[in-house]
């Protein structure tokens, strides 16, 4: 369960899909970005520091200590009014409002509502001990990828100290990643740590109907010590998921759920891109979350100025979560894995309960992008970001 | 208000409309299905029976009697566990957990679970008195389409033995389909037995001003013992919706709607379907249901292999329910009754208050499958499936 | 704050971003309705009696007085049941129902509940001092548009002497429209008056990341009495917002909101329109409102028959929307400021939070027209309309 801290682990569960699934193509325009951060310092503060003040443009700023200065500040600086000594401020597009004076008891409310908010943008990537989503390396047996996956009881770290009550597999929230091509020959064997039984439905993946993994109707439900066991030829290339499907609005909502992404037979038809992400939504008894973890805890997307990126989005929970990205559009290809008509852009786009969506950013524009669910109440409240919140680094 | 039972009722409100409507040609395609299903056994139990254990490859599975065996239990046999005797499950594909012996308390929980999840299962389809969204056939005078509506409270049965407050037309919830021709004249007679006022809207038809059916806005409301009479030339084709726009929050919500499908007088911009399916949803006063009904009542659709079938989904309700189709995936041809400019696919379709999408599915692949609102929440609990679940019985 | 009284109000803010903005070439076909609006007489009885009286074919019918008739109730009339006496009906399409006799009691509540509805509706649109959401003129300082806004407390009326607690930008909320050209250069001066920190962010404008307006990512907070300065070249065209990236699930919802219109450099890409109408929903502290008022206090737009009007819907708000317009449908064009990649039908948009859509309506159809969010909820209660409702007028 230990994990390695440091910057190699930023983005790690964002790069090792590409890098480690053995049915895949071996990438080579990763390796650059990999290189680079494996040599960069190895604490987040000094990631952060060196993202913010060297390697992008218009990152994470250094604030609340009066040294606030940005580009925008020195070409503004001849329109805006005076520094306010009582602001703190001195950076040349800070200044006294001209006609109100603020109350030195809202100037210290602001303050201290401005010092919650500064925290947990600067804890941000906070670690947690482990996550989810880690790719999982199947067992080849006769030509079969055989995937064992044990669901069990746990408590799961959403952000630093704060833990949940969870049902996971194999330990993770979102379970492991599985990530197959069209035609492949898959077994999977739940095992069942759980108190009480489960199943394993495979969302979006037009198997027969003796795999589809719903109690009663079309298997038994796997009782608890038991186990089970899925097998198929995967039948529809695109993103998938897998989860539970009994009792499935209490065990999705604690976490038995996973990305089963499946490569097209035909590669041609795939878009290439850099970076190949899986964004799983959820919003149940864990808090708002992306792939599990809250903000400060969720992990950034970090990619090199040009890199083309291609983020599968998954939504595991109640509610839908319009994904809102700052700075550059996302170019929709693909719906539940099925092709769109025609790509179309967007800056926000609606992610409903069950709905997989696949988008494209070409990163064009440097610097640290906010990312985060726009229902507000999802991303911000008066104590600061928290939940859905995370980001796009662009590195010059 | 009496219904015959059996299984000629079974889906009878989805091959009605294309049976009698006579403003449709003969059908052909569904004749073959429906002589098959007046031939079966007359029993609720039968059909399932005869669903699953020889029309249907993988149908509903019997449990909990320890004879449960699937075809991928004996596939995967070598590789599972031994059974679990505590389980009560003898399939190949069961097995103890080779690492956790459970405890009998969480068996027993485990089982006290699963018997309700089973009973839910085995009851579906339910039989309900009366069902909602049945055929209404005009009577024809001089040329004009005249049909009546009226609106009455009622107690209204969504599952067996379960009756909720209701207003209906003609006692039925969700009110009788009106299905026309583009261009037909046609006149509905609303008549108010109800304790307040009401009036009648015609969602989606661009109809004039006057006949929109917006109380002190296009028309005075229609007092209790009051009768109005709406009468226009149907404007435009697509699946519609007629519903009270009259204290409509709580009208709409008791089930004061039906649904208005328009046939395109050009008949050859339709596709050639084999069944040509209303599906209601609503989450008001009544709970989570389908066509007025909730799991286990709601009603299966049922197709035979290779058959199309066209899905014309209307949200009458205050949320959004994102539809998921288990085993095939759903082609989107018309929002709102207008084409989109090319059909997209997907396996869970989002549909919103006031929305309607038309799906089609190719039953390609046999079984019986899950069809449910990804709302988890919506249509499972501890107790089990409930609310807005039904299936999708293809028939080899 | 003062403002003036009378019809040259109704659908001001609609009109005027065309009339005034200078980046746009000079409006001509709306000037006949501003004339044809302006020698209307000036109290808003008058308005609503000419609109529905004479110009306006299905207008607001006068009811509750005995006096409701419609062309229809004429066409009706030899199929419709004689007056009800006791409904106080003399039109020919009400006639008492011929075989149920309502209670004196029944027909009392009746009265009572449509007597609340009908006062609704006869004071829209009702007269509020302040109207937000109006074009804001930027002073050019060598070729840069300067724009400032200054953030402040207040408190705002959404309907009426319905006073809530807010937080605007000059006063208004929504804020003041913002409508430039691809590729200006401008400058935004953010002044805050309000006791805690606050921040612009540009949603959807790819500016550089040091303007996009996140305290501790890109900027630090603006603090109480303090100013900060933007400045950019306008990089994308399209449907944009403005708004607080500070303690934003509360500024955003207290007003600290407005529109960010940005022409295309080409604008033969543009689709030709009479009227440009931004559409603003929110659904916080304020109740549900359009553009910051809650119906009767909506305005309406108002139209002639034949024109071709462009709405830019923009959700501010936690939920979503769905967009019905009644009458006609709605052509979507374009998605957070980007082409779709074909046009497509609807008359119901669901409109999710940070989303903006744009549509064009073509005016075919005379009359008064409902047009609302429905999540029926959201705009109708047993005391009439409320909150998301306004109405399209096609004027004949």
């Amino acid at each position: 369960m230990g994990r390695k801290t440091g910057v190699r682990e930023i983005g790690r569960e964002f790069y090792s899909n590409t890098k480690t699934n053995p049915t895949m193509s071996k990438p080579t325009s990763n390796d650059g970005i990999l290189a680079t951060l494996a040599e960069s310092p190895t604490s987040r503060r000094s990631f952060l520091r060196s993202a913010s003040l060297t390697a992008v443009g218009g990152a994470l700023v250094a604030c609340g200590t009066g040294s606030a200065k940005t580009a925008a500040s020195e070409k503004a600086a001849t329109t805006a009014a005076p520094v306010a000594p009582e602001s703190g401020q001195t950076g040349g597009t800070m200044g006294a409002h001209d006609t109100v004076k603020p109350a030195a008891a809202a100037l210290s409310a602001a303050d201290a509502m401005d010092a919650m908010h500064e925290k947990g943008i600067k804890a941000f990537p906070a670690k947690t001990a482990v996550y989810g989503n880690q790719l999982l390396e199947p067992k080849l047996v006769d030509g079969v990828k055989v995937y064992e996956l044990t669901a069990s009881d746990m408590q799961w770290e959403t952000e630093p100290g704060k833990m949940v009550t969870a049902m996971a597999y194999n330990g993770q929230v979102p379970g492991p990643q599985i990530r197959v091509r069209e035609g492949d020959r898959v077994r999977i064997v739940l095992k069942n740590q759980l108190k009480e039984s489960t199943a394993i439905h495979f969302h979006g993946l037009e198997v027969p109907a003796d795999q589809d993994g719903v109690p009663f109707i079309t298997q038994p439900p796997v009782k608890p010590g038991a186990s089970y066991t899925y097998e198929f030829t995967v039948p529809n290339a695109g993103s998938h998921m897998y989860h539970s499907h009994h009792n499935a609005a209490m065990q999705v909502g604690l976490g038995l759920l996973g990305a089963f992404i499946v490569e097209p037979k035909n590669k041609a038809k795939e878009p290439k891109v850099d970076q190949d992400i899986v964004f799983i939504l959820n919003d149940g008894a864990h808090g708002y979350t992306f792939n599990g973890k809250s903000f400060p805890a969720t992990q950034p997307i970090v990619a090199k100025l040009g890199q083309k990126i291609r983020i599968r989005y998954m939504n595991e929970g109640m509610m839908i979560h319009p994904m809102h990205l700052h700075g550059m559009h996302q170019t929709v290809i693909a719906k539940d894995g099925w092709d769109q008509p025609a790509p179309w852009k967007c800056d926000t786009l609606n992610i409903a309960p069950g709905e997989r969506w696949d988008v494209i950013v070409n990163c064009t524009n440097p610097g640290t992008w906010a990312f985060h669910c726009h229902i507000l109440p999802h991303a911000e409240s008066q104590h600061g970001m928290f939940g859905m919140v995370t980001a796009l680094v662009v590195q010059k």
